[in-house]
């Protein structure tokens, strides 16, 4: 790799590392391409030399935020019995403690609306996709009889239930939960669905 | 009433509706007080002797909303056998149904945000309690012995799961869901968190 390129390898990184504590802190709102740049020590026009909008800033920044789930959600996982309904609810507990202590960070990767008339590239689109992996496998172990079509729908409920329940719960908006509750109120939904589901079958 | 009071209770009235108008239209981000002044023939300034502010504004097309969503939960409940579990499924539709059917004003009675500062005010609050009501009612029913504490958190629980089904399926980001599969994945959903609950306990 020439120097050049070296260099540029680099700021990319720093300047996604300068926007992941930016939103961090300040939300999405606060992210400003203009601050960053001023982080850097490089002009505000280069920025788009690094990345291609900010668009693909933020994606890169929600990219990392993804792989720290991913790691999060495998070490719940493992943290236990293999019995799937208890994965099941590790995995949920899991999510509810990643979004709380990365709050900022985690709502980013929902709020975040691509600029009009553009799609989110399949590469943010099949990092995504892969986290719904950590549901598939429990649900598949508990459901065998189940198609991978059924398996999908039931991981993407589950994923939107226990959504719904850690977002609302970490909003203080309408319903305030202290996290101690909320991660129990997750445990005892997500074991009433799975219980729920095997018996709809029985 | 003295002539101006009433023709002050008609344009705050007229602009109440404008704003409802407006958001439905354009969401919350689309809302600028200017336009509903010009719509209504009056001063910008005006708009303040109508409402205190903003919030107050967005507050009252969002007990609109809700007035709307009572009744059609109403309806839901009404609309077959009283059995507490099928009532639960038939509120979680005629809930997805009405977020299908008000996608922006429903959207605004979540993304609203009060000024820095202020909080919502008490009339807001109690009205937005009062609607879980429908899921307490039947939850009661269903299980007599638990306390108000605990059928509070529940009906919570529920709601938050319901909704965050509902906002993702109907979010058309990372989970896409037709209107039909949605309203059949959060019947499902529900019957078996119901079914859940009550095994949890036997």
């Amino acid at each position: 790799m020439s120097k050049a390129l070296e260099r540029r390898a680099k700021n990319r990184e720093r300047l996604i590392e300068a926007a992941e504590r930016s939103i961090a802190t300040g939300g999405l709102a606060g992210l400003k391409t203009r601050d960053l740049a001023g982080e850097l020590g490089i002009a505000n026009g280069a920025v788009y030399n690094l990345v291609d909008d900010v668009d693909e800033l933020i994606l890169r920044v929600g990219s990392r935020t993804l792989a720290r789930l991913d790691a999060a959600l495998t070490a719940a996982e493992r943290d236990g019995p293999a019995d799937p309904p208890d994965t099941l609810v590790r995995i949920a507990v899991g999510y509810c403690d990643f979004a709380a202590d990365n709050l900022e960070l985690w709502r980013a990767l929902f709020e975040h609306r691509m600029a009009p008339g553009k799609t989110v590239p399949d590469w943010a689109v099949s990092e995504q996709m892969d986290l719904f992996g950590h549901i598939y496998r429990p649900l598949a172990a508990l459901f065998p009889a189940r198609s991978p079509r059924e398996l999908s729908v039931t991981a993407r409920s589950l994923f939107s239930a226990v959504h719904g329940m850690v977002a609302l719960g970490l909003e203080h908006k309408l319903i305030a939960v202290p996290i101690e509750g909320l991660r129990s109120e997750v445990a005892t939904i997500v074991r009433a669905m799975v219980k729920g589901l095997a018996n709809a079958r029985s």
